[in-house]
């Protein structure tokens, strides 16, 4: 089951044509998979804190409506995968109320050290994935 | 040949690992579509003043390596192609000095008019398009 | 009593210091006032559908301690004062846990028509300021 | 005199109303010390690297007209006073074509090291801004 977090868009957020600016689905994004970690027990500041960090690799979007100011969003987001040195998460961008498909996309990302070097996943987010599969 | 268009880096696009955050190579990729397009002598406020919006329909970025802080940056904007109904602009991203590819990804629109209705491409589009090609 | 909402700090808020970076603080004001109106029954969005806006005329924040990734932040927003023909919000931005003042200050805002023509304060926004004062 | 850098406004910078948002300002803020300082021959990063950080402690904006999509904006920045332990810009936003005076501000930095302890401004800044108080 994807989890869901919940978001209000504000004028900041948005462009001249009244809608939510393209690049800004990507902070829903991170919203999303920010929260979605710490749901399951895993925060990226305690992940940096060991000295692994998991920067974006390759993102895409495809927009299919326009949040607009004002507008509740819901982010859903699930992992699509994790392998030995990836770890990717698919997003649905919904309006809450008319319920409504705004956007869909993905991030892939690496694991690293602070030098940049790719390591493999944390055991932690290893276990914490698998008990998430188990469940499912 | 790609159009290049430059940008300085702030710490205002930069986020806690001292990179340039990734939904921000999208606000780069808008520069480069808009000073490219101006360079052929077309504006996108010119395009809209006509009642022809082209929104980002799907956007893509591979990120290969960091802008940081302070970094001039080159932003290369290719016309992937130009179909009835879309477009696609390819992008890649480098940092100056030391030259080094940074990102690249794409942009595709779609042509609609203010209600949202999908267009064809406008004739002076198609005509700078050609125009291009032939240059080439 | 101030009003207050809650917004929890990501990656894209930050600069390279691994603080909030300091133009962001005035999208925390944004985000404080408006659910301040949603909460007295009156929206932006409401406001502006009878042709009336209320941009700011200006801006003030001292900033205090650093807003960090991750902190969970507490935004608290009272009318300082309501003119006729403007109105002034005041901001303070806390650290939720510990709790701990980050950051106050001020918009202050006109009401205009769409052609930027000044008006005096809509008459929703009189009578439900009034109600708040009669209350406090 | 003022140093001045210019700034071509994109979507991404502009809210609903067709306007620059608010915060962006800032923004603009950044961009005219960091050019005014590498005019003269000091960066930000060159003074980051040597344990001193100058952190925004107050910011104030006044708003009089608007920056629109596609505006090619002058950023003015001047040096209010440098202090034993602060230093004030001063920055004048104008619209270049036809030229007209949009957002006024000022912005107040301490100086501190890596823990945010408050230290005296760094001998290479004094010395350069002597010097253009000099020539001035």
């Amino acid at each position: 089951m994807p989890h869901t977090t919940e978001y209000r868009v504000i004028y900041g957020d948005c462009d001249p044509f009244d809608v939510v600016y393209y690049a800004n689905y990507l902070d829903f994004f991170e919203r999303g998979r920010t929260e979605f970690f710490r749901d399951i027990g895993l925060t990226y500041r305690l992940i940096s804190d060991t000295g692994v960090f998991s920067p974006v690799a390759e993102t895409n979007c495809k927009y299919k409506s326009s949040a607009r100011y004002d507008d509740l969003i819901v982010i859903e987001t699930t992992i699509a995968y994790l392998k030995r040195v990836k770890i990717r998460f698919d997003y649905k961008i919904y309006r809450k109320e008319p319920r409504k498909l705004l956007a869909e996309g993905y991030t892939v990302h690496a694991f690293v050290n602070c030098e940049g070097k790719i390591l493999p996943a944390p055991q932690e987010v290893i276990e914490k994935v698998k008990e998430l599969l188990c469940e499912a």
